[in-house]
């Protein structure tokens, strides 16, 4: 009777734990020194949050059982929903802005197959209480703060942004009627996923003329800096639209002044589906190998409102530990220093076995004193303990030998260059 | 609509989580110090995998559900059953000893109700693959080390330790058979905790005599130096008992050679309540005020092999932030540094609207060069920044001004000291 792990979960060996708590040092390193402040909530949540935020349809896509009174409760899928409540409960009391992140474990009842996880981590950060284009570009610069700091560059990746904001001005200028803009995002936000043939065929179902697809057709393929100015031709003498492509301007000047340009462009094909995006939305996207978005967010106006909450502004992002992994993988960038189990400055040894209760007592004096310290529990030769000591990346090897007996001194090895040399206990470690 | 929390969970507003992150840094710290290696399982495994371990019984002690192949999955009550699990499928290939420690969210279906949390986060630290008394003396020395590492001294807590297989030798000498012992160490488990009168009516059941009881008794009650020599003298003749007691003796005193034998004492009385102890148990205890368990753990012998692995013996405890918290509260030692959630090290300031966009770049600077940095969203007086700057924790200011627009050059303010000083943007930050 052997027990196997879930499908679509993951086990975490130790090589595989110091992987994850590299990267998820990463997100909190960066986000803390972008200004943003940590915050977590329950791995569970009444299941009436999750569909008062995304309709009942979210209620197959996870994990759901009652407790002992009978209450709904469901294992969180993401964390907006959570942020939002937590939010609502103190709208009042907090500072503004809310610049909060967070790390947290989310679950999806994927069907069981391979390469869907059905557990992960997901890094959220968002900026509420403000709208403003600053604010916009602080929660895109987080992100490509992350992207600097593990060593992925403008040549490996590059962060798509779009406006919904003067799609739907774009739109309504069009003769779209605001009321059909929902379904259409869905639509559109499948343009380049799908192929074309079956986005065809979607669009079809929510376009009533050929001209209609055309139109649309113009917007959403409007690439880079040449399109953002046939879109802004397009949008001339409409207020809205020229107010958001004065700020989609803005925003890209601005992140050009946070040295994070090289990493950007615009991309009206970047529509994402959900519904409550309300201003800017953007999708980082790896460039070469890995192709599939490696985050993605946007501004959203009247999510907060939604869930109880007052009228706030705020926007955010999420990116999953698993796509970044597979990115830095792929491109052999993971460093070798990620996977390190141990933090091991002294692997205490006796020469003699009559000496071991000094390297029991000495080890837990090197502890004491903030070293990583360890031993053999064999007693066996030297040679066998220190190479014990280099599997296990000790940084030094202690010997407690003659030189104890003899004069109270240890030999000390550092195992990365075989250096070793006498030291008196007394002024040890120095 | 203004959703809640479900009861017996905790928001972890920033403040909350800063705690959080420094209670499991310490363990993460003391755990690596002490040449543990961290692993984690997923949130959620098998029903059938927690079944075999703790019986029928857990299944309403936890919360189940089904996925969408009617598999019944759930959340983990503890990490145990994981733990072995990951070493039975790597059982061949695993170094030994294994020293692994974890710092898992768990959650358990209590009723809601005050005080009662329905998950927290656990600490497990586990030696397996060796039986030997400095294993038994190292799982120990982990903890007092955290204990020590926070703060609290022998004066604050006690760790009681007992030895399972000394209690059996001692029942099986006064014809107690061994298949009786289980339910015996469920009752005498609860000797220190229950009243006189309840226990005395559990105790009824288990035994058949006056006498029996009476035995019971004098085995269970002994403590300390003294109570260890009048088991010695009960157990003479007894070989397993006479072993038994040298290898408690040997125990001590590694504790004692490891300098943290004023934390530690002989108690027969705690002998813990699930059947799959087998030698050393142990449990620690608030001296003052909080005076329930703070973590707990033991030998278990046949565990791995009851979950379908090979025979290896090991050894781990379990202890929780909550509790932790608890009496670290309670006893005012927990340090201000604990709630900090900002990490910035300079707050920038635009003494003039137009330079915004240098408060900006620098910003983005000195994130990129690794330092804390955070700016106001809004352009207001210095003095507003600066008071923004102290509420956020920041430990410096720079100020740009007309020092920058006459001679680029900045204004560096201390905000702990108030000094400041003028230096050149070219040679800043330091």
């Amino acid at each position: 009777m052997k027990f196997q792990a879930v499908k679509g979960t993951r086990d975490f060996y130790p090589e595989d734990m110091a992987v994850r708590n590299w990267i998820l040092q990463a997100w909190r390193d960066v986000s803390l020194r972008n200004g943003f402040e940590e915050y977590d909530g329950p791995i569970f949540e009444y299941l009436d949050l999750f569909k008062a935020k995304s309709g009942e349809g979210i209620v197959s896509e996870l994990f759901h059982f009652v407790d002992r009174g009978d209450r709904e409760l469901a294992i969180r899928p993401e964390m907006t929903p959570t942020l939002a409540r937590m939010i609502c409960a103190k709208a009042q009391s907090l500072p503004r802005p809310i610049k909060w992140f967070s790390v947290p474990r989310v679950c999806r009842a994927e069907k069981p197959q391979r390469g869907r996880q059905r557990e992960f981590f997901q890094w959220n950060a968002d900026i509420v209480g403000v709208d403003d284009v600053v604010a916009d570009a602080e929660c895109i610069l987080v992100v490509l703060d992350f992207f600097r700091y593990v060593g992925l560059t403008p040549a490996d990746c590059v962060m798509k942004i779009n406006s919904r904001s003067l799609l739907a001005a774009l739109l309504t200028a069009k003769g779209f009627a605001p009321e059909r803009h929902a379904d259409l995002y869905v639509v559109l936000d499948k343009r380049d996923k799908l192929p074309p043939e079956a986005y065809a065929e979607v669009l079809d179902k929510v376009t009533r003329s050929a001209e209609e697809r055309s139109d649309l057709e113009t917007i959403v393929q409007a690439r880079g800096e040449s399109g953002l100015r046939d879109l802004a031709t397009l949008g001339r003498g409409n207020e809205a639209a020229e107010a958001e492509v004065a700020r989609l301007r803005s925003l890209f000047d601005t992140l050009a002044l946070m040295g994070v340009g090289d990493y950007c462009t615009f991309d009206m094909g970047v529509v994402r589906g959900l519904a409550y995006y309300t201003g800017v939305v953007f999708e980082g996207f790896g460039r070469a190998g890995l192709q599939r978005a490696i985050c993605g967010g946007g501004r959203y106006d009247h999510l907060l409102q939604a869930l109880g909450g007052p009228p706030m502004s705020g926007l955010g992002f999420g990116s999953s530990d698993v796509v970044i992994l597979d990115l830095l993988n792929d491109l052999g960038r993971l460093p070798a220093s990620a996977k390190v189990t141990s933090r091991l400055d002294y692997f205490v040894i006796d020469a003699e076995m009559s000496l071991f209760p000094v390297v029991i007592e000495l080890t837990a004096r090197l502890r004491r004193a903030g070293h990583g310290a360890e031993f053999s529990y064999r007693r066996q030769a030297i040679g066998k303990q220190l190479k014990q000591a280099s599997t296990r990346q000790a940084a030094k090897a202690v010997i407690v030998g003659a030189e104890y007996r003899d004069r109270k001194a240890l030999v000390v090895k550092n195992l990365a260059t075989g250096q070793q040399s006498e030291v008196p206990l007394d002024g040890f470690p120095p």
